[in-house]
């Protein structure tokens, strides 16, 4: 089938009686892609192709804080995201289970400089609340404990596609 | 004259009566170098080539927090450095009055993101306490916007010298 919106969030949902859940299970990066070719854990056939909205303001604050339809102004994906919905069945794309670090600062002074350092690798990382979660790479080690952070190495899934805000290279 | 150690800090020391302090003004990339040729606000030339010390350990924590010695390990200068003392007269460095903007995030998810962007940018950048200050730059205003965070253009004096921590290009 062919999916070019998404029509709505299951991510913070339990699972409903009767009604089948197939998953899409995307790397984080895939969380960023307009399109994608998947098959769901039921092997079901999926292509999603999203359709482009107009990004002519910039309102991209809290975007960590919301799961609802803000995103698409972004053609993003995120986790729990609902592609097809009938009376028998569900399909919502989730990230995979993956190796990572998860660095706790202890004061803004920590987290401020943990994420400029990452920033300055141009490591991927989501900073959500008071934690900084990136993937596990055991080159930032050294750095992490050079600036005195707490972390530990551990899996999840990423909830939310990375997005640099400004300019990168 | 010429300096090859720092005799101690009085940044945060009133004048002393009867006790001339001549001061040497600095850019903030000055508190970075080792070797320095300067005239102090009085006119006295002084040469600085502060001595090599070992840096065998990695015990960079709590950096800027503490106007003590402990930065003769990274050979840089610092604001308030004591260079020279008799009877007459104090020799110390400080920074010159610049054009900043200080950011002040509200809460520890701001700050990660102030500072993950910055660093992705390469923008040198004093994280201290709850503030975030950079040289004043109007083309981070659009990124600071982005970000959603509080900041304003105004002018201080660095106290801490830049230094990335990890790998930079």
């Amino acid at each position: 089938m062919l999916i070019t919106k998404v029509i709505g969030n299951i991510g913070t949902e339990e699972e409903i009686a009767g009604k089948k859940t197939e998953w899409i299970e995307l790397d984080w990066e895939e969380l960023s892609k307009r399109i994608l070719r998947k098959e769901t854990d039921q092997g079901t056939d999926v292509a999603i192709s999203l359709e482009h909205h107009d990004d002519d303001h910039d309102d991209h604050d809290d975007h960590d804080h919301d799961h609802d339809h803000e995103h698409h102004e972004h053609q993003t994906l995120q986790y729990g995201d609902l592609l097809f919905e009938d009376d028998s069945r569900r399909i919502a794309v989730r990230t995979k289970m993956e190796p990572v670090i998860v660095i706790s600062p202890k004061n803004m002074t920590e987290m401020g400089k943990t994420a400029f350092e990452l920033g300055n690798r141009h490591t991927p990382a989501l900073i959500e609340e008071n934690e900084v979660i990136v993937r596990a790479d055991h080159t930032l080690n050294k750095l992490l404990d050079e600036v005195g952070v707490v972390y530990e190495t551990t899996e999840r899934r990423f909830k939310q596609p990375f997005k640099y805000r400004g300019h990168s290279h």
